[in-house]
């Protein structure tokens, strides 16, 4: 299965897929004792399904057991879909090998290419789709430079409505699946944004782009003080999970802390996020390049509407030392009283734990996290930070300033 | 005409209105040779009509031509609806008298009295037409305490629309009219809650509170530097014309000014307008309280979304060489560039004159306005600048703890 079996492999790839299919009313369980078999020195893992994986010959293999159905809409879990994926690829792919290595290739080279939850770009399968819609490698990046969000595309016109994510494109094997919901809407607008420029100015860098070099100690010190800001940095152990698991929970408790820390008024010029996998396990990371890091230590605090003489007198009584106030202002009762924390790093140290992280990713900061601010950050030795950082500088897409003629 | 014709008269006013009726055909300068020949020593104003000004034994008297109109529907100026006013008051008013002086005390002592467009608050008629529907002070006070923007009063039962400000009260002479109309949301706010607090605890310094005291230049200081702020205060010769016309103007001024220190990222605690007059003319204030005054040379400007080649071209090519970008964020260009502007004082000092500011504070501003910050501003000295920066950081309006049982 997978690429390998329809001529649409990217050199340098060495996964195999090989799938063990059993009759709708087998027992997974063989297929599972074959797979042993057939590899003695393996692992196994599990996904929906447990399978077997194993190093043959430099190749990373996988033997998945799975059940040969007949009618794609008794599917059971995701692996027993791939057959038919494979099939009706197959079936149809036939001269157009090429155009999908080509559009494999430029996807890996600008950065799109990979449906994990952690790039959240274009599956394999998604690629040879679009060949297959529009018949060549220059043909997807002509129809992607048209694209915008909730942009369709069905093949076998099954004409299912999927609704809400920004590329929609009907899987043929199975109607109601979206082959692209993993795909985010900036993935999805990087590559329309690089097909235009690939278009206008047909370069091979999109393909093979040099090799983003991580930035010495020294340079990332002067880069990090000519930008004026404050970095903040959370480490903490990463939940022991697979990257689709711990990417979408660590995005959303990125977003948790930057509202925190704009709620209290330190301005966050941009944020991300980084794992790294290191002897002990995965080391998870939250960097905040903060415009405003230190307030002064008073605030406003705006109560209810006075025409609420309940609530109203409650305020009053709860704020009954302000600095100023209190006064009316659209209506509404204010005090203005000292600030609790005056400084970001004072703020995050003390209302992280409390924070709704997500139950892995609380768990973990609840039990230790570590609080990095300016300077120190530099002073953490780890080559995989300096690399995090450097890209985090770094982050350019390419747009082109010609406007291709054929895409206007 | 006036308060002083229908015996609710406030100890302490010294103004007489005298008005001089002509029959509707007549001619109003007939009228303003009378008013002449009345007071040799007078001065000459002009509001929708002239009118003739004189002190006379310590009394301001103003000698007020106007029209002796039978139909109120036929009014030409606001002056000529001053005479049904006054008669439709004084036919009703008797024995309540007492009750509109006490009012007019009460909403004089908690700030809120005077229709003026710098005050915002209630006029005379106005008190007396809530005393006429209420029938008493406290019944006044009691009704207040319920009242909800968008409330409507509408003695006669006119049931005339009248919609949009805070609080109506239809004209028993001319229904159209909104006698509130000058009222502002926070000073109806500010009267509903100080007549709930006189009702819980009805205190004497309601009516008669302590004269503020001006704060010294030491204890300004001090306070000034207690709240770690950065004061802003922006001085300019304020237009040669009545409160009622630059008040407005200097609100939306202030408006401009704020919003212009905020999209640059300086965010404002609070601010204040203040216009004082001195022997060479007025002089307007306008004063920000910064929290953040200061900013790393670095922001964020966010372009157009991807999807729109020609625009996203033209904000690459004009953004050629950004410190960090482009790249995309949701599906818009983005690109990390220099800040203009590092300090607040420096923005203003730049944009001020630039900026959309009304005819009259426009043109006074760029010919010429004075900027100070910090320690500067106590270096001022002038003691209506004083009395503002007090009035400024005592900003308090009485709103009781204790919930008033009669009026929940």
């Amino acid at each position: 299965m997978g690429s390998a079996a329809r001529g649409t492999w990217l050199a340098g790839d060495h996964d195999l897929d090989i799938f063990l299919s059993i009759p709708e009313d087998g027992d997974l369980g063989e297929a599972m004792e074959i797979a042993r078999a057939i590899a003695p020195l393996h692992e196994e893992r599990y996904a929906e399904h447990p399978y077997v994986h194993a190093v043959i010959d430099g190749f990373d293999v996988d033997l998945v057991p799975c059940y040969d159905i007949r009618d794609p809409s008794r599917i059971r879990s995701a692996v027993d879909r791939t057959p038919f994926h494979s099939r009706y690829v197959s079936r149809r792919i036939g001269g157009l090998e090429d155009d999908v290595l080509l559009l494999k290739q430029f996807m890996k080279g600008v950065g799109v290419y990979g449906s994990e939850l952690r790039t959240g770009g274009f599956s394999g399968y998604l690629a040879e789709l679009l060949v297959l819609r529009y018949r060549s490698f220059e043909g997807v990046l002509m129809g992607a430079s048209y694209w915008r969000p909730n942009e369709k595309i069905d093949i076998e016109g099954h004409g299912s409505a999927v609704h809400g994510d920004p590329l929609v494109v009907v899987d043929p094997v199975d109607p109601k699946r979206n082959v692209a919901a993993a795909l985010t809407l900036d993935r999805m607008a990087e590559f329309t944004t690089s097909s235009r420029c690939y278009l206008a100015d047909p370069e091979m860098e999109f393909f093979l782009p040099p090799m983003p070099a991580s930035l010495t100690r020294e340079v990332l010190a002067e880069r990090m003080r000519d930008r004026g800001t404050r970095f903040i940095l959370v480490e903490f152990r990463a939940p022991d999970m697979v990257d689709d698991v711990i990417f979408p929970q660590l995005r959303k408790a990125e977003a948790s802390v930057r509202a925190l820390l704009e709620r209290e008024g330190f301005a966050v010029l941009r944020n991300d996020v980084d794992v790294s996998t290191r002897k002990d396990g995965k080391l998870a990371r939250m960097l905040f390049e903060q415009l405003i890091w230190e307030l002064a230590p008073i605030k406003k605090h705006i109560g209810p509407p006075v025409w609420d003489p309940v609530h109203l007198q409650r305020f009053v009584s709860g704020n009954a030392l302000p600095i100023t106030g209190p006064y009316i202002e659209e209506a509404r009762a204010v005090v203005e009283v000292r600030r609790r924390h005056t400084k970001a790093v004072d703020l995050l140290r003390l209302e992280l734990p409390g924070l709704s992280l997500g139950k892995h990713i609380g768990a973990s900061i609840r039990s230790e996290f570590r609080l990095y601010s300016g300077e120190e950050i530099l002073e953490i030795d780890d080559p995989s930070l300096r690399e995090f950082l450097s890209r985090y500088l770094n982050r350019s897409v390419r747009i082109c300033r010609r406007v291709c003629c054929r895409c206007q």
